[in-house]
């Protein structure tokens, strides 16, 4: 295992520290590393997310004036504590209580909960969404069961608006369950990742094959398929987003497509290309299409998927979003 | 090799492809498909780059209002031919001249000379900067003979800026020549990239060992080093820089950290928490640092490390480069 680390017990320590040294709005709770904030939250609804490290540039570069002002940090791949979840909503929640948006996963679920009663002891009105988008982790028929991968970006971009706007927690909640109900993903995997204190990946992609339905955490898939062109694997991925989806002609969509770590970008936009067409070829045209490394699985050469139908409010929510400009990293 | 592609020989014209798609103010010359220009170039200096594909986001993901306005593009890590920089100086040119930016690679200099000429006998003024950025292509004394690598888009910044205000060729070109005599470059490699067209690498990085000097088109470095923490690699490559630029206490820099195709975010975030400790220790204080996938090699998996050496001049081009946000790909 070669890797750009020191200790990999210190990894999401000395990410946080660098993502700090690098935006000067940002900052880390006084008394507690694992939670990041806004210098400069507006007079609004807290927007909060959280979850487990190992996305990168999620969550930390989705710290914006119109998307998250607060994020709990978890070590890799685990969820943030109670009391992350609680000072992230201290910090986000300037009196007008505050959204929680983040990932169906048991123990996000269970922590961010155990925070939210604590901060409703001090009187902090903190009401949540998850976004369930991963298609391959549970059927169409046991959606709630499903997790929230890349789709989480489309809650915080719809709920950010609102809150921007001065919609209050109900108002942003429902923006982002709106964004969540018309959202879905998928990834697949040419290569396995590994977490570096672990040292050997949980799964092994077989050589000439590719892993269909992987999960952002080194899940394995549902599926095994024989190696293919770029066209052949980005059609499977978007026939069953459309499927899931009942996309149909006259559609208008919001697309991300994330690499998942080790990724080349060219390879990136090859895929695009092809969702892009395929799309087209259906009558369904994308609006907003976004390509990078946008939610990530530490090394995992994969891509995540996204596709967002656009009801006439996430139509006018998205295009605000993009007009103002947007940026995750970079230059 | 499992990578997201086509027919290999169809990937430059497929990652165009998608980046026209995504990227609606950009477009092809209508008789040159390695040709792609801006609609929009202002009344101004018209600033080309060009150079080999595989370092995707550049160059296309630097054809913006303050930077390029039309790009050369060769085939994977090949120059763009006489023709192509011709028809690139051609939609660059709104009477003002052509600044022509690019790197130092014998086929690059060959063929944009060669497009130089013939642009002259249309009446197209060009002059050009190359450059040399990158201290491991040859020793200080040799310093010509450098190769230009991540540093091209220091001169885009300066360029840009100086040609955006008014300046004509002269003055665009001495911008870039400031930026490249005060900007260096180094990269390390961890595992080495395959060319798709190839089929396998041209050398070979052993395990538990590091390569530092590696080029950009998959060319070995100057010597191997037994794998290290990222500190001790990150502070290889500060030190390197610090002393070819002879930097000293009270400077200050510009530094881009930039993966090479298969690097996690987070990881070449701990790299650069690693590169601001050593500069800081030294007196040496970042004032813009840059941290993702800025100028690649395909699928390496390594780091490009950039600092330039802020002018009175250059810190103030930058600066206004910075103000007006940036953005490279992504949401």
């Amino acid at each position: 295992m070669q890797r750009f680390l020191n200790d990999p017990n210190d990894m999401v320590d000395e990410y946080v520290d660098a993502y700090l040294m690098t935006h000067p709005l940002l900052a880390r709770a006084e008394d507690n590393p694992r939670v990041v904030y806004r210098k400069d939250i507006a007079d609004k609804v807290g927007i909060v997310s959280g979850g487990g490290s190992g996305h990168e540039p999620s969550f930390l570069g989705y710290l914006r004036p119109n998307m998250l002002d607060a994020a709990a940090v978890g070590e890799i791949f685990a969820s943030p504590t109670p009391l992350s979840f609680l000072d992230a909503f201290r910090k986000a929640d300037h009196g007008h209580g505050v959204a929680c948006l983040f990932g169906n996963y048991s123990g996000d679920m269970m922590n961010a909960k155990a925070g939210m009663l604590m901060a409703k002891d001090e009187g902090i009105d903190v009401k949540y969404v998850v976004s369930k988008d991963d298609i391959a982790s549970a059927p169409a028929d046991m959606k709630d069961k499903r997790h929230g991968i890349a789709g989480l970006i489309t809650m915080w971009i719809a709920g950010g608006q609102v809150a921007i706007h001065g919609g209050d927690v109900d108002a942003v909640c429902q923006a982002a369950t709106e964004a969540r109900d018309n959202t879905r993903s998928v990834c697949v995997g040419l290569h396995e990742l590994t977490i570096p204190a672990v040292g050997h990946p949980n799964f092994h992609i077989p050589d000439g094959e590719y892993e269909f339905g992987i999960g952002h955490h080194g899940e394995s898939g549902i599926r095994n398929y024989k190696m293919q062109p770029a066209d052949g694997i980005a059609k499977r991925m978007t026939d069953a987003l459309v499927e899931d989806l009942g996309l149909k002609s006259g559609d208008e969509v919001f697309v991300m497509l994330s690499g998942l770590g080790a990724t080349p970008l060219a390879e990136q936009y090859i895929m695009y290309r092809a969702v892009h067409k395929i799309l087209a070829d259906q009558g369904i045209k994308v609006l907003f299409p976004h390509i990078g490394n946008l939610a990530t699985s530490l090394n995992m050469n994969g891509i995540a998927l996204t596709i967002e139908k656009l009801t006439p409010n996430l139509k006018k929510w998205t295009a605000a979003f993009e007009a103002k400009g947007t940026q995750v990293d970079g230059l």
